[in-house]
């Protein structure tokens, strides 16, 4: 038995989602799909570094799985590739020791949410850069997201459906953004995240630079582990799973 | 009754083409079902510069309609936009004279055919850009998208499906291509088009550029009105009409 990692890439839009649900389409159950096949109809359990919502896209998700196949990493990726629908790639597979886990020795996430700011709709980019054709302060948000960097409570900034138990105190190492024409993408890097953090957290970002809310207000929300009105949770059409970071072990 | 032209973009993959269908969902399906509505229910008759196949996209595929309803031109932009589905997205709406014709007035067309030519798949990019991991002699290819300029019989670049009676003579004033990065986008305008003269004509620039044929055989191509085995009609999902252009009437 060989444990093996993978970084893969997908387009969200016709999954619901990374995690295995019954009778519905997801990037977990595509995965298992195939590794079962290659295993001779065997159960091969996938773990991800953590789910992605239905919509999210994924440019660096990582999965690990176990498998007694003697197979060399390039073959494992073409053999996958080969059977994997279009939506989902994996880029590189390489073998890891045991206690390798997607989840638990992830050291860093970082997760961006991509823009459309043009004025004009792009039938192209609809799934892929939200539309958003309203002016903003970038000089407010850049102060907002100097505050949303370091270690806080992100009670006010998860779902209130979330589920985690225990500290909701994460750490962001970079909230940034980069403008690119009538393109704007958001990057947050950090330890975890709470349940559809990201999405709130670009959702205070972009009233605070329409001007619905001032950056100080970041503070009070974080003390208070209330979000009031403002804040609302962005679509998933913008947001990839970027990238995980593991210690080198 | 008042003539409109509208200039619009649609992303082509959820689409059965253009041209209306019966049970398919179509461009000139959605577009009739939304005028219809608008117009009480009556019948509107949607006219475009030509039609397009399944998946094939449009950045400025042009229409034409009559309609006795008195809205200025951004006031068709915004009704139509806001009841049109996601992928189908109006550019522009004037008011012309009732001479115009989307298609017979037409006097030049151009298309985009985009490749993506990294060596790695790109989930992203599967639908507007055709994956062409392979090594191309674009010295070649641009030889002999000069042989295809100009006025030929484009018989052995048309699909032998075509019901187009008449001639097959037809001019293309420009076939280039451009190369950024890991992507290539092949650039033909001419006066009028065969069913699939694009999708062939850039088969038979990638199997030159590869070496399967050399830039002359063009040539006899045209004079035998034949391609013999090369030229592949390409997957419609590179494929842009890009531009209508019309008489300065």
């Amino acid at each position: 038995m060989k444990r093996w990692k993978c970084t893969m890439s997908y387009d969200g839009t016709l999954f619901y989602g990374f995690q295995k649900q019954p009778n519905k389409r997801t990037v977990q159950g595509e995965l298992e799909k195939v590794l079962s096949r290659m295993h001779g109809g065997a159960e091969v359990r996938v773990t991800g570094s953590g789910r992605t919502d239905a919509g999210v896209h994924a440019k660096g998700q990582v999965i690990h799985f176990d498998s007694p196949l003697h197979l060399p990493p390039a073959a494992w990726k073409k053999a996958l590739n080969a059977q994997l629908p279009e939506d989902i790639y994996i880029n590189e597979a390489e073998s890891v020791s045991d206690d390798f886990h997607a989840r638990f020795s992830a050291a860093e996430k970082e997760y961006r949410y991509f823009l459309h700011t043009g004025s004009e709709a792009d039938v192209f980019k609809r799934n892929y850069e939200y539309h958003f054709p309203y002016e903003l302060d970038w000089e407010r948000i850049n102060e907002a997201c100097r505050i949303f960097e370091g270690t806080h409570d992100f009670t006010a900034f998860s779902s209130k459906k979330a589920t985690v138990k225990g500290s909701k105190v994460r750490t962001l190492y970079e909230v940034s953004f980069r403008k690119n024409g009538d393109s704007a993408v958001f990057i947050v890097r950090g330890s975890g995240f709470l349940y559809n953090m990201v999405r709130i957290l670009v959702g205070t970002l972009l009233d605070i630079g329409q001007g619905k809310a001032e950056p100080e207000e970041i503070r009070t929300m974080i003390a208070k582990k209330d979000r009031g009105n403002i804040g609302k949770t962005m679509p998933p059409q913008g947001l990839y799973l970027w990238k995980v970071i593991y210690e080198k072990s």
